[in-house]
């Protein structure tokens, strides 16, 4: 069966009104649902709607509060630790990097970290939020342990994302956001359900050894960190993961390595919880801070422009810029409508049918 | 002819009297000396003595200053643009971390971006500076171009480090220091002066093919971004590349992309030049601007025990933290004295010859 064509504000309403269902106010909801449907819109099915049913199930064993007291508890000039009280992630997030900006605009750049909160669905809808104040965003979140460090069995880190947003003047805004494994594992699902093999260096199986096997996840197996192996640089993947797991939860409190809860409500909460829910990282730099905005903003569409003029390779039409993929999606699905699978359109309906809301 | 062993002492102090006989000041040659030993100290041999001619070079046409008046050229309480005058990156670079470090003791952050400056030698010796002040220390520079993103021919990129040093409480630090490539340029030097292939994914010929000639750059070819190519997350490390770039040269307006003035003093600048010098990036956070420096310090231990403890895959003997190879050589070459090659002993012994100097 082909793909069905949602308009955004379909999705987006239909999202808040689940929300809402399960106790969140207007505006919590509001907030989630952008948070969310954003990814869809963006290109990143893996992390859009496909998720709400199992955010909600998070709320059903409890371990998302949907009327969550989200609040500072410690803060500097230019940073905060901010405390989600277990809310989604889809509106603490929203929450701190508001937090990071107004200190960017007393003190140059402000600094967020994070404890006590979930999944945050993408980096980069939270990262942009500063780029209509001519700052620099900055998101990063870890996350239940899916990545083996380079010579380890073990699964230590999360695909733990990093985002950074900065403004262009006629161009559109620079926006990098990335995993630090090889492939993010909604790339790997994607071949599961091909049955078709993963490249070498995505992958390894429960003993440690290289696989192409789609399925090895369950197996026991591990995605791998950026680079694939040693020889490829996956020390230096392992390592920016490692950044992530520190600003985000070492420096906020909250839970670390092997030991952040999991997004699936069935997995059970590792037994040593040494902090609090996951952790995430935002940052604001204003650009004024700096330089003056029009000369950075000038100095970006050259760079910009310097990029989508190299020459390419054989076989390439061109040289993207960090951002470009994901804007022409959304332009095209803002346009055309977001293409919902199968199984993501029957797990709605089976929300919608729970909650009793049309869809 | 096997290496011979000096002692730190004396590569320091015949380091430091070369950059007197230029006419740095007694302070400026330590600092110089200091930044660029510690790279022969930690193993990384390329950034160390070796490069001392090279640095020389760049003052005998002028590229370099010796007398820089290194100066904050504009502020706010937690950032600063930095103009290093054309001074020793190595002697810049100290400088702009210190006012990070100042900014950070005053409202938790100091965020600092450098303009016309030089080669700053390892990130790790400046990032790591804020270890000593209790805070987590960061350092990135931009480069001259050897880089090319996913799908270019051109090379738009330098090897652009990052380095993220954070302090722990029992255990050493953790010091992630890495070169956004597959493999920094340095490890290709090894495979060319061996005549020896290199592996897939780190190098492109002159018509953007994969190649394993290890002499491809020298042919007009290039260094690929931490990824390889596009299946295995080039785009990813193309992305830290650029973000590295635009936060050492677009926020301080030193040159970029393709622009940044090659280290080889034979190399012509590229004529066109739309900033000052190459840029570099220096941030400190402060702990205590977060949470309790001893909470932090006592879950950073538990993080590298966890990771020390992991499970190692099959022919491996254990599984590294970022920081750990170099702090071993460190020890070890502290001890023993530090090997220097015949090719790079000649050279010094030149420099000894031409400013009358004892080697």
């Amino acid at each position: 069966m082909p793909d069905q064509l949602f308009p955004y504000q379909k999705l987006f309403e239909f999202t808040k009104a689940i929300f809402q269902k399960i106790g969140c106010s207007n505006e919590h909801a509001e907030t989630a649902a952008r948070s969310l449907v954003s990814a869809d819109c963006r290109g990143i099915d893996s992390h859009g709607v496909a998720r709400l049913t199992g955010y909600i199930r998070l709320w059903e064993v409890k371990r998302v509060n949907a009327t969550p007291e989200i609040k500072i508890i410690h803060e500097t000039p230019s940073t905060a630790v901010v405390d989600g009280d277990s809310g989604l992630g889809l509106v603490v997030a929203p929450y701190a990097m508001r937090v990071a900006i107004n200190k960017a605009k007393q003190v140059g750049t402000g600094w967020v970290s994070v404890q006590n909160s979930n999944h945050f669905g993408i980096a980069a809808q939270h990262a942009m939020l500063a780029l209509d104040h001519d700052m620099i965003g900055i998101a990063m979140t870890n996350a239940s342990s899916l990545v083996a460090p380079t010579f380890s069995i073990d699964k230590m880190l999360g695909t733990n994302p990093i985002c950074v947003a900065a403004p262009a003047g006629k161009e559109p805004p620079f926006v990098a956001d990335l995993a630090t494994t090889t492939a993010a594992n909604g790339k790997l699902e994607i071949l599961q359900r091909k049955n078709s093999p993963a490249p070498n260096g995505w992958i390894q199986d429960k003993d440690g050894n290289p696989s192409n096997d789609p399925h090895e996840l369950k197996k026991g197996g591990a995605l791998l960190p950026l680079g694939g192996d040693r020889e490829h640089g996956s020390h230096k993947g392992y390592a920016l993961g490692a950044i992530v797991d520190i600003f985000s939860a070492l420096l906020s409190g909250a839970n670390y390595a092997p030991w952040v809860p999991p997004f699936p409500a069935y997995v059970p909460i590792p037994s040593q919880q040494p902090g609090k829910g996951i952790g995430h990282f935002f940052g604001a730099m204003r650009i004024d801070a700096f330089r003056p905005t029009d000369e950075f903003k000038n100095h970006m569409d050259h760079w910009i422009q310097g990029f989508r003029n190299a020459k390419t390779i054989p076989g390439e039409e061109r040289v993207l810029v960090p951002g470009d993929p994901e804007r022409e999606v959304e332009i095209e699905r803002m346009r055309m409508g977001i293409p919902i699978g199968d199984v993501v359109a029957k797990d709605l309906k089976k929300l919608a049918e729970k909650f009793e809301i049309l869809f």
